[in-house]
């Protein structure tokens, strides 16, 4: 088992991986300070792993409130059942919600938690590789809106987290892919030796081997941690970590969220920042190669859907967070392992990316 | 006009007290820091005040959005109202949200801008006696839920308050005198000096005069600061200011929220632990004399519904927030000035000022 701290001051915690670490009592129960749990948690990951998660929890009052799967159902309406589910079995402030399951769960449960009663404590169980390397560090939660994703939400930071690489044995393979998707963007904006590795491993990861995964996610967070320890309210580095996501985002909204995957439109979306950075200059056509082949070998798209227009874009880039009044921010590659943030760039070569994409 | 800092650390802000400082666009255009304002305010605020506060935000983009009056409206619904005007007119993450209005627009607001894109800036402009000396320090924000009231919610501070007296002129009687029950409130936990001038001065107060209400809310707000500055997130002697508020509590739902005025509970609830502090040996029969006479000359109910039993009270103070592991906690009075947090009591002098109430 590794362990990784996330320095944050007094809200520093830290993240145990390794493989079938779930049911461990040892690992849990120092992060849980009063008697009440609350699991939150899908239908599809409670069969799998709910009772393993249990078995952990001797001597606590457990409940457990368990929500459809999907996307779709990342809202307020599920906020509410959690909410209710807490009244109704009269958890006070001291509760402790765990969220078992992958970044909808986590970001949904950890809303809650942030706020129930103004705030109770929150642990942190991701069954995806997704949320094993992406909502683990930096304390997002939220909820999306009719009329954006994730517009609604809190910064909220989990008191551990337990990142079961035993748990990716039984993810899908196109979520695998997509949770690689944020593996290689931490090698893309920060860190080239750990990209080499990703470019060797590939073939392990996807066969699931668990001393590569363990390793993948240890470095993916370790990134993500030194990152997020230097902006914690995101409002300067930290959007680095957008990399492909405003690409994405508008390919998940013209989409309907769900039907293409967080990290499959994120592939696509750091194949156009890729692009788009060549065209500045700023990549040779052997490095753009180079990412094309990387997110091809992850199983990954490499190219925005084929029904997407640039008008398409446009319109689903505008209601993006990361503009600042109106214009739009973009996290392009000044080499390989090394992102910048900027709005400086003529409008050709961002439309001429769109019309590729 | 009258400036209290409420210090706390790098979340510090002023509250301006005084009348006629709504439109004041020098006390405001400081602590705006975008060029966005949404003004949150309700049906019955928003014909008497909008347009002058308004004609002190020149130069800044200002939305509004106007909710329905009442604590029956303080729900997700009408936070989803924030929300939605907020995403269709574009807000970004550098928008500042300002609260027009009494406790539950600035707790609703507050609770918008804590969530909105994951926290934006937040002004409060309180219009009631209440929200004025209550709502103003603290950074208690939320909503209510069908299941318990304030039960969702999160601390978020404002960047300034603007308590403006003059509005307390078109104050309905009923409103001023439940402000006045919290004014008399910080007078019983902590402050015996200020609670004689308040028996001195409440014809003053009843009849509106600005420099004895502004006293009052300064003195209010300076007790209340003293305590949040020890203990900001409510976990020690910040749960002093709720003398009569576990009482209150019950008391409006069983009543139904809205038909008893928050105040108006207080002033009964407060009326229950003088009583119930009589029956433990720590209050005189003059000191309770005392107390009673005060709150019947701020005009307030100083016993609880007619139509309410003990198990009434005992059903609608179970589910409240303060009690640890079910376990009823109280503020009670060791002498006037100076409350107590106890659960350390004979539950039969508990009970029998229930049946009394």
């Amino acid at each position: 088992m590794q362990t990784l701290n996330v320095d944050l001051g007094d809200r520093s915690y830290p993240i145990f991986i390794g493989a079938n670490i779930l049911s461990n009592q040892q690992l849990l129960a120092p992060y849980i300070k009063g008697k009440q749990v609350m699991i939150v948690t899908n239908e599809t990951v409670a069969p799998l792993y709910l009772e393993a998660l249990k078995s952990g929890l001797k001597g606590f009052k457990v409940d457990e409130v368990i929500l459809p799967d999907g996307e779709q159902y990342k809202n307020a309406d599920s906020i509410d059942m959690i909410y209710s589910a807490l009244l109704s079995k009269r958890h006070n402030r001291t509760t402790t919600l765990i969220a078992l399951g992958g970044g909808v769960v986590g970001d949904m449960c950890g809303f809650a938690a942030a706020t129930y009663q103004r705030g109770v404590e929150f642990i942190q169980v991701p069954t995806t590789l997704l949320s094993q390397v992406d909502s683990s560090v930096g304390g997002k939660t939220g909820i999306n809106h009719p009329l954006g994703k994730n517009m609604i939400g809190a910064f909220h930071q989990p008191n551990v987290v337990l990142a079961d690489t035993e748990t990716l044995t039984t993810l899908p393979e196109r979520e695998l892919s997509a949770g690689i998707a944020e593996v290689i963007k931490y090698g893309l904006i920060r860190d080239p030796e750990f990209l080499s590795w990703i470019e060797a491993d590939m073939p392990k990861l996807l066969a699931c081997d668990q001393a590569a995964l363990s390793k993948a996610i240890y470095d993916s967070c370790r990134n993500k941690a030194e990152i997020v320890a230097l902006d914690e309210k995101e409002s300067g580095c930290r959007a680095l970590l957008n990399l492909g996501h405003t690409f994405g985002h508008a390919i998940e909204a013209h989409q309907g969220y769900g039907n293409w995957l967080h990290g499959e439109a994120v592939g696509a979306g750091m194949m156009m920042a890729t692009l788009m950075s060549e065209k500045l200059g700023w990549l040779s056509s052997e490095e753009v190669g180079r990412v094309s082949q990387l997110i091809e070998s992850a199983k990954l798209p490499v190219a925005g859907p084929a029904d997407m227009s640039k008008e398409d874009f446009i319109h689903f880039m505008s209601l993006d967070k990361k503009n600042l009044d109106h214009r739009i921010r973009l996290v392009l590659l000044k080499g390989i392992g090394n992102a910048v943030i900027t709005s400086d760039y003529p409008m050709s070569a961002f439309e001429d990316t769109l019309v590729a994409g």
